[in-house]
């Protein structure tokens, strides 16, 4: 049985618990010196101190280790909102941007999300596989372990089955664990935008044929829909969503993004897994989220990239007693990162989140909206050995030293998975 | 004599020129397809066509290679701002900041600059060249082929002179190229701040007996000063920088950091190579900079990290025709970053700069400043052959994928001194 040692550490950060941290428990994170780590059949068996470690498991002779050289060692990043199995780019919107053109104007003029429609759909799934293969490389040198991966640049039933069977092909042979979402309702398809009668067989087309084709195959854990005014209304969200529920898949929303539509209060109803983006949401909204216990994903590299002054109201979440998640929602249109820290400055340095709270929303906060928060999320016996290792002797070096790479080395499943060269 | 050949590049994007661009022409950047770049004796000595790069050099064969694999060359990047040789660190700071205390509040508790002034003192000299070598390190992993280096956190003779002196070990034997500059006038050491004699007595010392030491060893290139309200006010500031001058030393200035103090004005007054920071300048000061050619050099990670709502008026600046420059301000308590990426990402997303106007400021702008425009800052024969080889197409790419490292390979003087392993 595989084993591993981590020792001479300065610190472990950590959130405790295997559900939603919310409200001021969100930075409750606790901070032991001086503690060893032992890993065993890729859990983690032990956090003590190296004294207690000898007395209850000995010397452990031959066990590989991980040298902590007096660093901080944190749980392994989980990035639980992601588009990762996409083919062309969209560099050339940018100057668009610059000139004072909106996302939706660069939309409705052919570019945005059709524009990477068109090239998904060309692309062999091999491509897709090799395309998601080095982002989720990319991922895990900056810290994540586990990432959720999303379709929606398909948006055809064959398209769409391609971009999830990318995504598991992908997940083989490499160590970032991979959870997978069915996000057809992410736009209406070109040959479902003439008019409200087209649009509603694109919905239609969803719930009792792509839907259901997916969950056959078992391709999807989750299923999401990009509710906001002007593309799936609250009723159209709600139809897509329930129909996942009925084939076995859990619902979660891109809600509130550039409006109040409704999305919030929606995700509430359908207990959904998390609503995303939420930047505009209403009092109303946070107060449902908050009762029935639906954590806010929060995407500031959106605001970020397309220069928006507007940032989700993530301290309102907070006192609101909702859970904040942090995720990276890398993609070629409106968010092109695969760095979680630098999701997580963004979340310290513009949304007036400290350090701790920063770090459950991309740890065991992420872990519970995929439903893994029982295995994931947190340095505590029981839980898989996912860690890494930060450049710093302490866990607030992770926010103060911005801009450069934080991770020295990442633990998957109690094996060292990468080192910094 | 050393050669290198870089082939097979998808763009070549440049700057031209060899002083800085203002105005409209900061953008104009020269996109070059296809073409080969050659470097001789540490220079470059050809840009353009394969064949005819076969016709006037012939085929080059046991010439050392890079291989541009389809991706985008661009010059090194040059970090005008840092202030590298620190020793301890101010993670604290930050929750004392997320509780709403002002920089200025922490300062008068005895931390801020005066924190790294105490352990700066108390360190030795071989800790501090270890400290600045550890960090150019990483400069260059980010593309930093020239930094300047400033004093400022010894604030007493002895002390500052072992910064410079640290600063200049350190450059030695790496290949990032160290210009210094004495910022004495950083701050009013705790020994010089009783009361406005004090504080005179603190200006004479730097004017009479630390800038003639720093001059006669040779271990500055620039002089540099505070001058903000309530720090070195406009008159000190000018006894400083007219004491550098005729010393031999380059003026330059922090100016009109946190109010409009007739910094910018100052600045244009004494032909100074730059006004850096400039958040608060005034209308007056940006006509005055623009009429006397001084750079602004604008260091928007200690917006980002402090968490202020204002950055610098970047657009106005590049309207008035004054140079706009992009800098890190590498230090520990209000940038902690040595990525210029990261601050040119800032540079866009929150400024406002185009891609082409960013690249400016981070390579011939920037090497203006420092005196270098003639030999460095862009990739043309007869400059320095310093580039960075950039992981996408074009250069769009280096704002489009942003929060990742976008360098896959450094050349300086020539050589290939860095490569993504």
């Amino acid at each position: 049985m595989s084993e591993l040692l981590i020792h001479d550490l300065a610190e472990v950060a950590t959130p405790k618990g295997t559900s939603h941290r919310r409200g001021a428990a969100q930075g409750a994170v606790e901070r032991l010196n001086g503690v060893d780590v032992v890993c065993r059949g890729g859990r983690i068996v032990f956090v003590g101190s190296p004294e207690e470690r000898r007395r209850q498991l000995g010397e452990l002779p031959g066990v590989p280790r991980l040298d902590g050289s007096g660093r901080c060692l944190v749980p392994g990043f989980v990035d639980c909102h992601t588009h990762l199995p996409w083919a062309g780019t969209r560099e050339h919107e940018f100057s668009d941007r610059l000139a004072g053109k909106t996302y939706q104007e660069i939309a409705a003029a052919g570019g945005g999300i059709l524009s990477t429609v068109r090239s998904t759909r060309a692309a062999s799934e091999d491509e897709l596989v090799a395309n998601t293969r080095a982002r989720l490389a990319r991922m895990l040198e900056w810290g994540t372990t586990t990432a959720e991966v999303k379709s929606g640049y398909g948006l055809e039933l064959e398209a769409e089955l391609k971009q999830l069977r990318a995504a598991r092909r992908a997940a083989a042979d490499q160590p970032v664990e991979v959870v997978t979402t069915l996000l057809a309702a992410h736009e209406f398809p070109p040959e479902h935008r003439a008019d409200a009668a087209a649009r509603e067989a694109w919905v239609r087309e969803i719930c009792e044929r792509i839907t259901p084709a997916a969950a056959e195959h078992g391709l999807a854990t989750f299923c999401d829909v990009f509710c906001e005014r002007g593309v799936f209304e609250v009723d159209q969200a709600r139809r897509v969503l329930e129909a996942g529920r009925r084939h076995g898949l859990v619902p979660r929303l891109h809600a509130d993004e550039f409006a109040d539509s409704g999305g919030a209060e929606l995700a509430a109803e359908l207990g959904a897994a998390s609503a995303d983006h939420v930047l505009a949401v209403s009092e109303a909204g946070v107060e449902a989220m908050a009762r029935a216990g639906v954590a806010a994903v929060l995407l500031p590299g959106v605001s970020f990239f397309l220069r928006k002054p507007h940032y989700a109201p993530a301290r309102r979440f907070v006192e609101a007693g909702v859970p904040v998640v942090l995720a990276t929602d890398c993609n070629p249109g409106s968010s092109h990162t695969e760095s979680l820290p630098m999701i997580l400055w963004l979340g310290i340095f513009r949304l007036g989140l400290s350090i701790e709270e920063s770090l459950t929303a991309v740890t065991l906060n992420a872990a519970s909206v995929l439903g893994q928060g029982r295995r994931l999320g947190s340095l505590e016996v029981g839980k898989d050995a996912d860690a890494v290792l930060l450049d710093g002797p302490n866990l607030d070096h992770l926010g103060y030293h911005f801009g450069v790479n934080p991770v020295v080395a990442v633990v998957k499943a109690g094996s060292v998975v990468h080192r910094r060269p």
